[in-house]
């Protein structure tokens, strides 16, 4: 049986460890990780493909069975992420909203590891190495849950990241597995408070939803995105429709992906024929909204339906759009606050003074003029690498970097100053 | 009975009114409510008085019927800060980690506000003014809950509070105060994550711990501070004892007061007397640790006491104060790491080596060299208002001003940029 309060009293006592090694040390253990992974390809496939053929056993559907693969090119690409990992800079020591008082004293904030990160993903194994070397990066510990369908790929990859940092002089409970199929333990796990300050879900929505329902600690939630654009009078017809199929289709399957287009009424008429031709040749069934339906002429096509209310409430993750025509922009603001989740939505116009009225009114964590909801991506907005995409509001919004696992400390320097 | 849910809704269906005021309103506001409330002076010490009468009836003791009171000048007190908290700047709208990507997106993010705060409070009904301004003046809504000993106060507060918003044409939902003595309530507060998204608790460190381990919202946790001074070797010796009298008696019941001093055992002898002469002069019992105990002459005055090993473990709150003596500055950073609430913590000396690894190696909110603890303060530190202070690790650490009260969104601008 494992004993979670004894891995949290171990992981407490490791922290100032990793947070006071050196840059150099850090990115010399994701180095050394990447390295030592490829050398042991052997294991990691043979554990891997254990966890395969209990899968198979236990009729686990492809698509899961291939989320669980490991073989060497997917080893070579978790390698070359490590070697990324560790060219980016160090986020940690920066110092900022530095200044002296008036009194002399001199004040600065200096940046720090967050302390424990408590991690709960799915089968993919992947993920183990990936939290592993971020948490090494930023000098934080990590106790990780992965999915039991992927327990022997896990235990052999842990083993590999332990070994790695002992290498380097740090502890090996920088990295700790859970290893207990236990589902209760993931309920206790989530009320550590007193040794872990940061769960960080990585899965689908009922993980998030669980984690969050049933955590004494912060959560980093996410997940979920019902994103919207909104073609305004003003926009270039053309443009708005290649980026709405890019939104749409470019990998339907993600959260940043488009699930509503609001149409101005006045170019409605105009672009809503273009829209269906363009994206039914692509695959894509279009809920239209009455407002929207009684503008075409051509009912009876199966990938042109007349939308249901829900429809405009669901994350479709799929080749399926919903599509509304309003009056103007303070109606497309007001649907997207009603049915937003607050991940990304966007403004297609001509107009500077509707692009600016929409970035104030609309408050998503990542908020668009004339650019596809797609971007929303720690790679693609230059972080480097991505910890997760944040929808709560504390702490980060949007994609997470490096500089999204740390915290600061105050730093105050005096001359034997006195408070009056 | 009251709906807490329906409280919720309201919240966040006011949420952007609040948010998209100009800063001009928001200011507005506050200082119309100072006048206000002095206006309504009779009011509110009518129920003032209701609340301290059913509170002596009640055996309330005397130093809670102190915080209770408001009077003539407490309430100037209330609206001069309220004019304070106006006159400051607008935390919201920054942009900030601006740039232009290689694909020509441009990207910054933008401070707003957090959403819902829940507050959770005890006996002192100005809380309520306090928090409000803070809330109104960051955008955000709030959610009260205080004492049910100040209710009459409260609820005579609440609604000059919303009079006051209404006037300038905001909802008076932006502020809602929770009417109900059920104490029951409190815990359905701590699980309305769907509304709220952040709960602040002021009070002692037992509301803290409540709230930390029942809530499913973030919650700011603060309030508890062992904190320690280490005097190395090298420190003056002067400078050092006025410190160490600052930081223990200046106001010796607050969080940010000294409860533990370590010496270097090169200098403990000499400074162990003066420093002893110097507090028991104000008042103060040294609690000495063995390794200090032995080293003075003076063992039968009843100021001086050999400590208990839970003596260096407590916050005193009081004048009370342990003294220990440690081979160096190793040994004191291991002491602080052990016993440290991670409040403030700091090293007198004038080795600058010395003084670098104790601000890298103690990872305290407020890290200190040469100043007396009691700085870990918002007014202070120069943040003009002070929202809490902050000893857990996510969004915020240590004193929190305005801006610790805001959030941001990451605004995404292109010229219908569609991702390859």
């Amino acid at each position: 049986m494992i004993d979670l309060n004894e891995m949290g009293i171990k992981a407490r006592s490791v922290m100032r460890f990793v947070a006071q090694a050196p840059i150099e040390r850090r990115n010399a253990v994701l180095c050394d990780l990447a390295d030592r992974l490829i050398r042991s390809t052997e294991q990691i496939l043979a554990a891997n493909e254990l966890d395969r053929t209990t899968g198979k056993a236990a009729g686990l559907a492809e698509h899961l069975l291939d989320r669980l693969l490991i073989n060497r090119s997917r080893l070579e690409g978790i390698a070359a992420d490590l070697r990324n990992v560790a060219s980016l800079p160090d986020p940690l020591g920066e110092r900022f909203d530095e200044k002296t008082l008036s009194n002399g004293l001199h004040v600065y904030k200096m940046r720090v590891p967050i302390g424990v990160l408590g991690v709960i993903y799915e089968s993919r194994p992947n993920v183990t190495v990936d939290i592993s070397a971020l948490a090494i990066k930023t000098g934080n510990v990590a106790l990780l849950r992965g999915g039991s369908e992927a327990i022997h790929s896990n235990l052999a990859l842990v083993e590999v990241i332990r070994q790695a940092l002992a290498d380097h002089d740090l502890p090996p409970d920088v990295i700790q597995f859970i290893d207990d199929p236990d589902r209760g333990l993931v309920a206790q796990f989530l009320k550590m408070h007193d040794y872990v300050d940061l769960i960080i879900p990585r899965g689908g929505s009922s993980l998030h939803a669980y984690c969050r329902e049933n955590s004494s600690i912060p959560v980093i939630t996410g997940g979920i995105g019902i994103c919207h654009l909104y073609v305004d009078r003003s926009a270039d017809l053309e443009g708005a429709i290649q980026v709405i199929r890019n939104a749409k289709i470019q990998r339907p399957s993600v959260c940043n992906a488009l699930d509503t287009v609001l149409l101005h009424k006045g170019i409605a008429a105009r672009i809503l024929p273009l829209l269906v031709d363009v994206l039914t040749k692509d695959g894509v069934t279009l809920h239209l909204h009455d407002s929207a339906y009684s503008l075409l002429d051509r009912k009876g096509e199966s990938a042109v339906v007349l939308a249901t209310p829900g429809d405009f409430d669901v994350e479709w993750l799929s080749l399926n759009l919903g599509v509304k025509v309003v009056a103007g922009i303070d109606e497309a603001i007001e649907h997207i606050h009603r049915h937003s989740t607050g991940h990304s939505d966007g403004i297609l116009t001509g107009d500077e003074e509707n692009a600016r009225k929409f970035i104030y009114e609309v408050d998503s964590a990542a908020t668009y003029v004339n650019a596809s909801t797609r971007f929303t991506d720690g790679g693609q907005l230059g972080l480097g690498s991505e910890v997760a995409i944040s929808t709560q509001r504390l702490h980060a919004r949007g994609p997470m970097g490096l500089r999204e696992l740390t915290t600061y400390k105050w730093v105050i320097q005096g001359d034997y100053h006195i408070r009056q």
